[in-house]
């Protein structure tokens, strides 16, 4: 994490103060020598960001898709670029990458068709036949990753996204300006990392749930999704048809669950 | 403002309840018959949100430069669709549109670059000559916001973006899950109104404020934006540069000022 100090003029008892903010600028992500996104991103572990960016889209999916992934040094700023190396670029469909617009063959679109479109890429979750973890585990989490996210409270300027096992231990934790960014993080690293699927996995996100997040926990087959603000509606759609567990507005002694409670003990 | 009400398993001491939640659907944008985008947007004020849009992207500058914008009602399901036909549409580059990944001559790309190419499309507004407004109005905003948000009490899943004259007088405000959409919403009917520029005007966000939403105020000439959280380095670096007034961690007796605090009387 990277922050830039700027004088700012407070409008405060005690005058001008100097703030912190979280720093936020632009990176390519290049594959086979192609730009096909250009992210506003924290910088830092960009390479992940690029990984979980591409797991998501359905180009890759572990890291022996991967021939090579690296930030471009010859970039101007160093590190504003990464490369994408393919193991089978043949396989990729480079023109609709590049073409982030989709086109539906009947008029217009609906939360029904990327519902269906995000499955079609990533097939859904088996159902829970059984208990996971505890609610109780879930409970515990946002303040184990509190203490972990030290620039969120002396910038206020970032989301986090972070995994825990099933017994609440903290394996990674990730800050972004962007949501999307902070859990493309946390994907990419499983899948640099060689754990995807990330099955036996927690994941929990300080913000609001978007449709898209749950895609993206949907990629790395993350089975309980925790947020400490609120779903949208699609959001929870596609969780139910996903089966993933979905809970939000998680405190320290209680949250709503809105889909697939079968994986949680400890429910009243 | 949609919502969708859902049983959600409650983790409370009185057992299962019913949540509402914010709704979140996917919106076409057409131009001249060929999709450009499609977002993820709470239903409602499409033609606004689309309008905004294009105004950001530089496609329109007025309501001159529209023929006509209507929600697709042929499209499935009805209004998940808005056609935008312009007057002009010879003067637009649809290739450019269409691929939003921009390349850069040099290898990468830079905030300086990202700067520079959003004032290539809406030019730096002339710095402040005098104040314009009163700090202790800019304090008085947010309440006056949360009186008129009534759907984010119930779902907490909303953003927000408001205007206000300079006295402070609550102009229109309007919400989205996605903070972007928020905004287009707030510039897209000033420009559907004829009210362009919003130079006299004051914009508020509650949210934090990223690089692209100062670079939506600019494209709608707003010189004094106020967030109730945090800004990111791009936003306060583009807002310097652009002549922006921007505040942020706006509460009812306090602020940051990042830019321009000319604008501002009653700093001390």
């Amino acid at each position: 994490m990277q922050r830039l100090t700027l004088t700012a003029e407070g409008v405060r008892r005690h005058g001008p103060v100097t703030d912190a903010v979280a720093a936020e600028e632009p990176l390519e992500i290049r594959v086979e020598g192609r730009s096909i996104a250009v992210v506003m991103r924290t910088p830092g572990h960009d390479r992940e960001l690029a990984a979980g960016f591409l797991l998501s889209e359905g180009v890759i999916a572990s890291s022996h898709d991967l021939f090579e992934i690296s930030s471009c040094v010859s970039s101007a700023p160093e590190g504003s670029a990464v490369d994408v190396l393919l193991r089978h670029p043949e396989r990729v469909d480079m023109t609709a990458l590049t073409r982030h617009v989709f086109t539906s063959s009947s008029c217009g679109v609906c939360g029904k068709a990327s519902i269906a479109s995000a499955m079609h890429t990533h097939p859904p979750l088996e159902a829970p036949a059984s208990t996971l973890t505890d609610a109780a585990i879930l409970f515990s989490l946002p303040e184990k990753q509190r203490a972990a996210q030290p620039a969120f409270a002396e910038t206020g300027g970032l989301h986090a996204s972070a995994l825990f096992d099933l017994e609440g231990r903290l394996l990674m934790t990730r800050e972004d300006v962007g949501r999307h960014n902070a859990l493309d993080k946390v994907t990419g690293a499983g899948l640099l990392e060689g754990r995807l699927p990330l099955s036996g996995c927690i994941l929990l996100l300080s913000g609001r749930t978007s449709f898209e997040l749950v895609q993206k926990a949907l990629a790395a087959r993350i089975p309980i999704v925790a947020a400490v603000g609120a779903p949208s509606s699609l959001a929870v759609e596609l969780a139910q048809d996903a089966g993933i567990t979905l809970c939000g507005f998680l405190r320290a002694d209680r949250c709503n669950v809105y889909s697939h409670p079968q994986r949680l003990a400890g429910l009243p």
